[in-house]
């Protein structure tokens, strides 16, 4: 039985009844640890613990073997050692278990493949699905389920749900999350993915009232496909960080060493996610922040932020950092004025950063909070307090707290940075723990604002059909099909322009002539000048053999290349079987572009662009999107590269052809994933013209799968 | 009196005498704060406040005037009203009173620029010195001095020096250092730098052992040609970390209306601090990190770390981390293999990350690290801790602390990261507070190890004679003279060409001539194909008139080109006077560079070089040095720029003549250096041939400065 993606794994994580083979009575054991965790923990199920050679855990009674449970058992941990978990894994189908939790390790991510290969296909063709194996168990609040080794207490029961591929990592930001005050609705790790894994959960989280955001620890993607499918529906409700590590070379081979999984692209990682709506923290900090906030606070009504600070120079660091993480300073200076200049002092700013001057006491911050609270175009806000004699760590607690909780309510976000000596870091601590948003570093601050201005533009965004191109995939797959039975595994260059003229693609206008004559009717009827070439399969470096001639203005100099072609080709390759000449348009110069689509390994079809020619390989000016496409997904991924300025048209030139480059972006995409056989084209260059003038693909190259 | 750069400020930073003008007996006032603060301070020299209605103020005996002290004062703080403040610094110099600390605020910074201005001339021009205006006050550990009117205590003495241009969060961040336990020798506020700046100060840091590290707080650069010099001296001492807002278009705004300082360009300051060996920090959390780690470790011998961890999650993170911030790990396999598979538990990795995997323990850690600090191709490490039941809190410090301690010893850096939940936070802030280098963040432990590096990397760079050229300045400046008749403000093309010819700069060869017979000749001697183009003042838009003509490949094109340039020119504008056509190399395609140099308004003179013709404006991939120049420096500013591998040769293509490119930004810098009237040279493109073919500057604009 194929994994059924849409199947809800509700009893996963909401277990009725659970079992634990392996189940010890040394406390020193896993085996132990997750049955005591289970009873202390509060679950309100059945526990069945089973151990050949016991007859109580924990105070729990239990069974020599899992058989000789009578009830229905939605899910088992299983903790023996490794050669001990298939016959358990068999012993749970014979009893229809749900889910099987494989703590054990010492499978695929110390080489052992195919047993792990084996037992999942063994559990999935009778209906079970596998968790792991190598994890430290699960937690689910909603199930007051604590099923993990872990000797520490969890975390307070709240609305961050966790999925990591990194067990220790995940143990240690669950007991992180504790120090922060962030409550947790579960805690799943997916250790080695073997068939459970992070779309899966994302399908769970979705629909669970008690996750309002997730975080999810990611080395690599197994099915990336499935994973950007399920974080686009779930981004649409709730906000999902990412923090993957492999960003490096150096990172990902590291990766693979250690979960055994391969990091894939992380460029192609960055870009799909943040289409998808994804959110990606670089480091457990940001994450946390991003998280803890996202979770507890509403989205802004828009996008005007005002910076409230008693110094003037943190202000101006917050307002760097504004640039840096794209959120938008309000910059009507006339409101700006009218709002706040009742209420700083004189010397004070009113431009944003609104700046209260050390004079400024808890009277004067809450009188400038009251005008940005009053204010309806201003939709979020920046508090900054740099340590002061005017104002103690207690009055600080009378700014804070108060606005802090009526911002919220009137749903504009605030977030407080204090900078300061023992007193205010020790009212900062404490107002984190009580869960307000205060931070001792402007940039964290503005980051996390950041973040919900990512979350909000892409929740904004309404629904947008995704689009795709009509293309005669029937056609292309002929051609490729004659290429694979030449066993070659990328197509020729004439093959991959009969391609693009099949898909519509503007290439190079060209013709093949046999004779002079012709070749003068085929230049005139391309329109000059043209470029001539031999066309002989016996000649493989045709510039070398004097075969090619370019930029021929007029009927003369044609007549003249041709009889030029035939004679150094005869000379230079004897016995050359000439089949012709090929009459082609010179290529005008325009902005080049290189456009690829590609079957990813992790990801499925993807599509790319950037700014082409030699540049591509030393300006790495390139962005991705994966399928299916929408308009607005290939309009953001062109404006990504840095060079998108090149094609609005700079020093006076005119805008280029945009529509061309979506469509054939789109057509690229739609070959890749609609014809057999294909699993990269890229053309490069794309020579784009001015709007309306189109584009000619000049170099195109189609790399065929291989079966 | 021009003040003096080479004057060392001792006696600002060591009073053997301090007065207090404005000391006052209200608590509430500054004026008391002061004097309390000296003398609780414990300062040991002898205090003068000078009050004219008060006897004794905090116990010490007051003066009605400074004029009435009759011992020498070697620095005077001054906190009356600023409509006084001129007043008082009369006094001090007749008492010859060697530095004034201008407290009050009300200068520069509301405006107030002629008072301040005139203050500070009167007082240089009797060898006075001013700090501030709108300070407040100093703190010196050496002279056990205090005067500030901060209410809260300083931090301890110790070693780091803080200068700031923003005195509220200079406070707080001495404050912060407090709590960080960061001990400081120095804290300096340069408020309005209407005299003492940061060079000043920089010239006493150098020497004084007390200090081992400098943090920088700037919005805007006044004398940048001092500071640099300052700096570079000082950075071959001792670390100096930047912390600079204004990195952004509205940040430097928002600076603008704080200071009154103009920030300058962001790029050029990043580009000409790091040339000079300042480290810039992104903001204060990370300048705090590096300071503390910088003043209290050595510089390891080598460029080898490891990563030792107990999660391999958080060693990819880390490992990432180390690209990011250009720490070099190990990766000599064999060797690390030999080293730790020793030592580590089966499962484990030796191929750094160190992976010891969640079975590690305090001993297994201590081995790991015996092996590291035995093995001399190590040269530093970052230790990481995720949360294990297998080691707890108080076994955490028997990893962290000695071996710590004999790296440090050794000569290997080591720093902590320790993850986990309330028990590894509180050790954690207790080592922080003990002075161990431990962090929550791998990427916040990475980034200070990745300073550290970058440092070395400066301190390594043995004594190099800065270059020059030699250019004939006397004949430029007889072209810009002429210029300067005429009232431009900009050279013509042909004068900024002749500037190029007698700087020895490749420019396209090119003839003028008279007739045609001339102009065949002259197309011979240049070599075809050549460019014709029409010399007439009174002909502005050459091409419109038909005056241009290109790629003219041999002498029956140039006979009919030039008939039909004087038959399109007459016909076009009737009465031009045409004084002859110039005949021009037509330049080969090479790689477009820009060059340029200018004299920055804050630094002075400096050059740049980037990727030319459109793109430099599209790309922004231009990168800056200033003068005076090492050949190091110039070739680190090319290898800069991301489209460095143009240069290298890609796809195939040969190395280009990085020599000349190297000559000719010297030769630009050497213009704008010694020839009066130049403000700005941009050469783009400056197409660049293979290596020992040269370059030609196709286009050249020359700027002349405002007298």
């Amino acid at each position: 039985m194929a994994k059924d993606r849409n199947e809800n794994i509700k009893y996963l994580l909401e277990p009725r009844a659970i079992g634990i083979i392996g189940a010890s009575a040394n406390r020193w054991k896993i085996g132990n640890s997750v049955v005591r965790n289970i009873v202390t923990g509060g679950y309100k199920g059945k526990v069945f613990p089973v151990n050949p050679k016991e007859r109580e855990i924990e105070g729990v009674p239990v069974y020599r073997s899992i058989l000789d449970v009578k009830d229905d058992i939605d899910a088992v941990c299983i903790t023996v050692p490794a050669p001990l978990v298939f016959e358990a894994i068999k012993q749970c189908c014979e009893r229809s278990v749900k889910y099987g939790l494989v703590i054990t390790s010492g499978f695929s991510e110390v080489g052992n493949v195919k047993e792990e290969r084996e037992i999942v296909d063994y559990a999935n063709s009778r209906g079970m699905r596998i968790l792991g194996p190598n994890i430290f168990g699960i937690y689910s609040s909603k199930a007051s389920l604590n099923a993990t080794f872990g000797g520490g207490a969890i975390a307070r029961p709240g609305n961050l749900a966790i999925v990591t591929q990194s067990g220790a990592l995940g143990g240690a930001m669950a007991a992180q999350a504790g120090v922060e005050n962030i409550g947790l609705s579960a805690i799943v790790p997916v250790g080695n993915k073997s068939d459970i894994d992070e779309a899966d959960l994302l399908h769970y989280f979705i629909d669970d009232d008690h996750t309002r955001a997730l975080l999810l620890y990611i080395e690599g993607v197994k099915d990336g496909a499935s994973l950007l499918g399920a974080l686009k529906a779930t981004a649409k409700r709730k906000p999902v960080i990412f923090v993957k590590s492999g960003r490096s070379a150096r990172g990902a081979m590291a990766a693979a060493s250690h979960t055994g999984s391969l990091a894939g692209s992380d460029e192609v990682f960055e870009d799909v996610i943040r289409q998808c709506g994804g959110l990606r923290a670089e480091n457990i900090r940001e994450a946390f922040q991003w998280c803890k906030f996202l979770a507890d606070n509403p989205l802004p009504a828009g996008d005007n932020t005002v910076i409230v600070t008693n110094g003037g120079g943190a202000g101006v660091m917050a307002t760097d950092a504004c640039e840096k993480y794209d959120v938008r300073l309000y910059d009507d200076f006339e409101v700006l004025r009218a709002a706040f200049s009742p209420v700083i002092p004189s010397f004070g700013s009113t431009k944003n950063p609104i700046d209260l001057t050390g004079q400024a006491t808890a009277e004067i911050y809450t009188k400038a909070f009251d005008a940005a609270y009053a204010d309806e175009n201003i939709h979020s806000a920046l508090g900054i307090y740099v340590e002061s004699a005017l104002l103690n760590a207690e009055s600080l607690a009378r700014v804070v707290e108060p606005n802090y909780e009526r911002f919220k309510e009137a749903g504009k976000p605030l977030l407080f940075t204090l900078i300061g000596g023992a007193g205010t870091a020790s009212y900062e601590d404490a107002a984190r723990k009580k869960g307000f948003p205060v931070t001792t570093e402007v940039y964290d601050s503005v980051a996390c604002l950041g973040a919900v201005y990512a979350y909000k533009r892409f929740k904004d965004s309404g629904p947008e059909d995704s689009i795709d191109a009509d293309i005669d995939a029937q056609a292309i797959e002929n051609i490729v099909a004659a290429a694979k039975q030449d066993r070659r595994t990328s197509l020729l260059s004439s093959e991959a322009q009969n391609i693009m003229k099949i898909a519509g693609v503007g290439i190079p206008k060209s013709l093949i002539a046999m004779t002079m004559e012709g070749a003068v009717k085929s230049a005139a009827a391309i329109g000059y000048p043209v470029v001539m070439k031999v066309v002989s399969r016996d000649i493989l470096h045709k510039s070398d053999a004097g075969g090619i001639a370019i930029d021929l203005e007029n009927r003369e100099e044609v007549i003249d290349a041709y009889g030029a072609i035939l004679r150094n080709c005869r000379a230079h390759v004897p016995n050359a079987l000439i089949e012709g000449v090929e009459i082609s348009e010179m290529v005008q110069p325009g902005t080049e572009m290189i456009v690829g689509a590609r079957i990813d390994k992790t990801f499925g079809p993807i599509v790319m662009v950037g700014h082409g020619g030699i540049y591509v390989e030393v300006m790495k000016d390139v962005s991705f999107r994966a399928l299916p496409l929408t308009r607005s997904d290939i309009l953001s991924m062109i404006k990504q590269i840095r060079s998108y300025p090149l094609l609005l048209g700079v020093r006076g030139e005119k805008m280029k052809d945009i529509e061309t480059l979506v469509d054939t972006i789109l057509k690229l995409g739609a070959i890749v994933d609609k014809c057999e056989g294909i699993s990269d084209i890229e053309i490069n260059p794309l020579v784009i013209y001015e709007q309306g003038q189109g584009a000619r693909a000049v170099d195109v190259r189609i790399i065929l799968s291989r079966d």
